[in-house]
């Protein structure tokens, strides 16, 4: 037998193991948003330490200003070739946690009607999940070869659900240790559950959070209802005014910076089997509710949005209570596309807020992230070479796709390490990554994992 | 010494006992609008019974299909005049429990620097310490006379706070039992700390909680952001277009039988020593927001209003999650004037929210009470004599006043009894009766049982 299907055999081999280390690891509740759950960060980092050290790996965990990183390396592989390997060991909060048909952090295997089989936990998915099935192969190669066929080095961070604010820092204060060839990112998607993917096009990010104070306190909306400024009601013009009713974002030089998409890739995207109504279907929508002139697909991968993901303000029990809040506030991150600059965009939208502010409210902004959108060198013959090792895994073309998400780090390497990376994920749509009863399918973990095998081979 | 004389010394002396009963009726948290405390406003409820049939009065726990009434009579009183008095025994919520400085439930006495007092619980001022100032002077009557100057019956809610649901079914089902020459309601305030009032003029109120559904599940902004709708994006242009730029509600049909202040009661108010800087100076305010062509007492006590109470939707915990939320929601109330249609309105509200939906959302509506605006006449003689017998008591001159709240009973009382209310109260502006820390004060509470006592006097 060949090296390569030596350790593809060990791999398959090994699933039962595989998956009793990745339950450990999805057992820690480690949460980065809530410092209640600090300890339980550091205990998954710690673990990974020890699991990379018994490998073989290096391994250290780094401290930063915030949550460790996790970094492992493996020299001496002939070619003298080195990969560097990117994935988070945090999760998104599990709240509401009413919705969950099983303990987020007591994973379990799953059986469908049809004999398929998924993994239930938060973190499955995103991105534990995904960032065992490179720890895993590493070890079919190891444990068959004695190395991995490229020089290998790990860094696995703990604040990625929490915009990641110690990771340029950390990259910045160790260059020369982290750059590699190439970067490989374990944290996107398949096309779809038959269809590979390498992601070439993702948007950045810019989260920002609005407080916006009224009265010294709660009001009686009887006794002061009318004179009283209501934050609620500032907070609701100020929201409802950033779109205008053809779904356009309304903030001066939003879309300063954003590119049409390239007519060979618009081709492309053409090309692939995409289905509005079955993506938003799946969702329980029917309607595209973006720009009302953007393909849907545009909408997705191309465009930038402005979106609210929180907002609270008053009495939100159950009943009644007719108060005038003395405060309100929401939750606003913009996802953005070609050149577009996040700092500007929180400049643009925190003068929106002030314009529309009365003279009895106060605002205060709270940031949560910000980074550029990034476009890959899909050029680069490593691209053509993963393409063709998922290709012969998953016995089906593999793709080059955009993807709606951020991941700020593949912007960081080219940046900082002036490293392109390359994104490749077994995440499938309905994985729930950021909604209660989470799940990673148990063929994403094993082809996964081969996959892997089959694509350090071929970086070699 | 004369009767009355007797009976307020006697008041005087029971001072210490009355606080005792008044704390042992502030321990109960009867939170209406909270199912978990059913158990506690069933508790006060009997507490109340307990204390009306020791008092020598026929007291019954009365069951409805919510909280239970308290129902008492005294009969037999010479002349056969006689008065309903109506409080209500349920509290507000507490939330957030954090702004506290201490226990809601566990009342106690604070001293300020220039030695006044103050009774600090839940309650304390809505409606517990305000029923009880009645209580205690039928209780120095009866003590001293033997029975109180007129024949008196009581009727105390558990549902004031929640809307009130069981409160007309009862009325009409126990018509003759309730109907009196007079109904006398204890749940307003003062004009100021040193100016009794009788309230001849309430808001109206209806009440809609509004819940819109898109998305079958909480969306990662990153996957779905652009073609999924989002509710909070629809929920916050539905509230923000309620009003004009002129603080208007723009809901058609809003100001059908909304009538202009006569001339003679805006006289009045006018002479009335009411600052809009210091009333909302109070409260960290300085610009009136309500309608831009209408005074500060106007938009008080006059104007119709659309407030909203609460909001909620999507993450809104620490940190950030770049989710789209399956749901949002809001809590709205409308203060009503004049003839106002509740129900027109709540239908008005309903249109506009439809009128607003895309495609991808549903609403669901959740009603949480209606009643119409009441003008009470001021112009029967018993009216006069209450504000004598108040103006005795603070040796200050007693205002007849508008409210902003809605006290919905009194319109109950003038629709299904034919019976005309007078609104007495004992609280302040500064209350906090829907907020954290509510308190009454100590002169409230004794010059309010002082004052009860005169007015049973020259009612009888």
């Amino acid at each position: 037998m060949s090296r390569l299907q030596d350790a593809l055999t060990r791999a398959d081999a090994n699933l039962d193991a595989a998956l009793e280390r990745l339950f450990a690891l999805l057992r820690f509740p480690s949460i980065s948003t809530d410092p209640a759950h600090a300890g339980d960060v550091n205990a998954a980092a710690s673990w990974l330490v020890d699991e990379l050290a018994s490998l073989g790996f290096a391994a250290e965990l780094r401290p930063t200003a915030g949550h460790p990183m996790v970094v492992a390396h493996w020299r001496g592989a002939p070619g003298g070739r080195r990969v560097l390997f990117y994935g988070h060991y945090d999760v998104q909060p599990v709240d509401p946690l009413s919705e969950w048909r099983s303990d987020p952090f007591e994973p379990r295997i799953e059986t469908r009607d049809d004999g398929s089989k998924l993994i239930r936990a938060r973190g499955a998915s995103d991105d534990k999940g995904q960032l065992m099935t490179f720890l895993e192969a590493c070890r079919a190669w190891i444990e068959t070869a004695g190395a991995p066929p490229v020089d290998v080095s790990i860094m696995l961070e703990g604040e990625e659900e929490s915009g990641s604010p110690s990771l340029t820092p950390f990259m910045e204060a160790n260059r020369d240790e982290l750059k590699a060839d190439l970067a490989l990112i374990c944290d996107t998607g398949m096309w779809d559950a038959r269809t590979p993917a390498i992601t070439t096009m993702l948007r950045g990010l810019m989260g920002e959070e609005i407080i916006l104070h009224g009265p010294s306190r709660d009001l009686h909306s009887g006794m002061y209802g009318g004179p009283a400024i209501n934050p609620i009601r500032v907070l609701a013009r100020i929201l409802a005014d950033l779109h205008d009713e053809n779904g356009r974002v309304t903030l001066p030089g939003f879309y300063d910076g954003v590119p049409e998409v390239p007519p060979e890739i618009a081709a492309q995207w053409a090309r692939l089997d995409f289905s509005a109504e079955r993506f938003l279907g799946e969702v329980g929508l029917r309607a595209p509710a973006g720009e009302k002139d953007q393909p849907v697909l545009n909408q997705l991968w191309a465009r930038p949005t402005c979106e609210f993901n929180g907002i609270l303000g008053g009495y939100v029990g159950e009943g009644f209570k007719t108060v005038i809040p003395a405060r309100a506030s929401a939750k606003v991150s913009c996802r953005l596309v070609g050149d577009q600059d996040p700092h500007a965009i929180r400049e643009a939208l925190r003068a929106h807020v002030r314009a529309r502010l009365p003279e009895d409210c106060t605002v205060e902004f709270v940031e949560h992230g910000a980074s550029r959108a990034s476009v890959m060198n899909a050029a680069l013959p490593a691209f053509e070479a993963a393409r063709q090792a998922l290709s012969d895994e998953w016995e089906n073309e593999a793709a080059f796709i955009g993807g709606g998400g951020s991941i700020p780090v593949a912007g960081h390497f080219q940046r900082i390490l002036g490293m392109e990376s390359m994104l490749i994920g077994f995440a499938l749509d309905d994985d729930a990554i950021h909604s209660p009863n989470e799940k990673y399918e148990l063929r994403s973990f094993h082809k996964g994992i081969r996959s892997w095998v089959r694509i350090l081979e071929r970086l070699a």
